[in-house]
């Protein structure tokens, strides 16, 4: 039933997004997208004692608003794919342990959003499962004690550094339903790896995955950048933005700027918050995703979407030992 | 084209096993399982300077040995499935980056090798690709380093303890090939948590979850354990199995004593080797399963085999809250 043509998947009308939920913290309820939110905190510890546990409750928090906004239970949901960046990707399976769903954890940076959609459609229009969530969640706080600095002591940040958001976005996926938003295809990415070593300027580094990614699914798709509304991805920042729209002009001789979005730089205001070079983290292209981006779709003001969220697939062991930043981007194709 | 009944995923005759192959270090060459790696390296550096660097050359080296099995180049496969322990499953995302092919990153712990291969088995069955690789690693060193303590320490292990095995096995899989081992179904597993705090005792902290998985599987596939020539857990290692036996017959009235055997039992002598309650790690059962346990099945002396890979959802930081311990198994079916 369904087609491949190399690295792109093709799901035909199979799989619809049947609801979606964004939740936030502090920082992202005083930030542009304040009114598109399900939820906002203003206390970033969640009613928990640990950072972890915070980013847990905001998982599980996403999961649960989207399910209720599909009006659906627990028992009526067969899979959940989630993944996060904490070590052993805690937050994923602390957070939804409660639900009692059959869990796949995944891994992808902050390319989870799309990794587990991708996925999750697969499963879906193959039949293999009837409705299935696909979440994940960052936190800055327990981003920035488990990849930088613990807060408490006041490191300085660089102007190339974006800040991890304190968010968390799901999807409930089901077969064809009429009236529904669809996603159409896929397109998984190999990692790619330009041999920067900044951990600070992860936008730089995922760049490139973001243009061989995009090129890759134009090139399968047989379509050009004018064909979609939004070409929208994960979470580049301002830096890698521009380094994006470059490249593709550069390198590919494409030009995306006319079309071209960014998580990173919707979910913050670069002028009013201290964001330095933009969001990141799993949860800013997913909580962007799943409440402005959906609302737009469902007004029409988006009829098609194509979602490229980049991951940089480095550990704080990794940077101490001196190696380069691999990354990758994972497209999925949205159309109303 | 897909079946699915609740939890289990049947795919037909759609997916057959064209090669498999491990690889594996100096404990693991004098183990009883020496004769059955496709690679065996005595210094578990093996020509690195890390020993982060060593498992991504192990779980290389598991995939260009599987490829080579099966004449196949890279550009040949259309997908990867790959996870492991290290913080971000920096081991896979180093260790595969090199080969082009587009990457799906995976996190179920030990049970990555179940987890791997189920999806795999799913975007094959439905021919969201022709040929796709699943693989993991894991690595004593790393392992120790992040899990416990420096091996420099020289910190005295506990007799619950199991050895992370270092070790990996990849796994090429096609679609329906005749005269090939098939993958029947698969049962994805929900994390189950019975309070156990102790991580240095994961085996028994699993049990719950690969009797769970089994059960399910049993149930929606309405076999008893009988009709398998072996039910083959992950890395329960001996007090585990112990333990699952129990539980089988006490809260499920069911005997798998007969056609039970464990990975974490298989790999090391307990005897003869230093490794308490035996192996365990996402390339313990991974070896196992692709060496020993395909070579019968190609012999035929096992023909219908239940693999249920065990994982342990925790991590370092999750240990020091005094939180408990979150597990989930996964079950695949084969049949040759």
């Amino acid at each position: 039933m369904l087609k491949n043509t190399n690295e792109t998947i093709f799901f035909g009308g199979g799989v619809s997004v049947i609801s979606s939920a964004a939740v936030g913290g502090k920082t992202e309820g005083e930030g542009p997208m304040k009114n598109e939110f399900d939820v906002l905190y203003t206390d970033d510890y969640i009613g928990c004692d640990t950072w972890e546990k915070a980013e847990s409750a905001l998982q599980l928090k996403a999961v649960e608003t989207a399910l209720e906004k599909a009006q659906l239970s627990c028992s009526e949901i067969d899979l959940i794919f989630a993944g996060d960046l904490l070590n052993q990707c805690t937050a994923s399976s602390f957070g939804n342990a409660e639900l009692h769903i059959p869990f796949l954890g995944m891994y992808g940076a902050c390319s989870t959003m799309a990794l587990t959609l991708a996925t999750a459609s697969v499963f879906i229009a193959s039949k293999s499962c009837s409705r299935a969530i696909a979440a994940t969640s960052s936190h800055f706080c327990s981003a920035e004690k488990q990849f930088r600095f613990p807060l408490e002591y006041g490191a300085q940040r660089c102007p190339t550094c974006q800040r991890t958001a304190t968010a968390a976005g799901a999807f409930i996926l089901s077969g064809s339903e009429e009236n529904n938003i669809k996603i159409k295809s896929a397109t998984i990415g190999k990692i790619t790896d330009f041999g920067i070593t900044d951990a600070n300027n992860m936008g730089a580094a995922m760049a490139p995955a973001a243009a061989d990614t995009i090129i890759t699914h134009l090139k399968n798709t047989a379509t050009v950048p004018n064909d979609y509304d939004m070409i929208l991805t994960g979470d580049l920042g301002f830096i890698g933005s521009t380094l994006l729209n470059e490249m593709c002009v550069s390198d590919y001789n494409l030009n995306i700027s006319s079309v071209h979005e960014d998580c990173g730089k919707l979910i913050f205001d670069r002028e009013g918050q201290d964001v330095h070079a933009g969001g990141s983290g799993c949860g800013c292209s997913a909580s962007v995703l799943a409440s402005y981006i959906m609302r737009k779709m469902k007004m029409g003001e988006i009829k098609r979407l194509l979602f490229v969220a980049t991951g940089a697939l480095l550990s704080p062991t990794t940077t101490n030992q001196n190696m380069t930043i691999p990354c990758i981007a994972h497209a999925v194709e949205f159309s109303s």
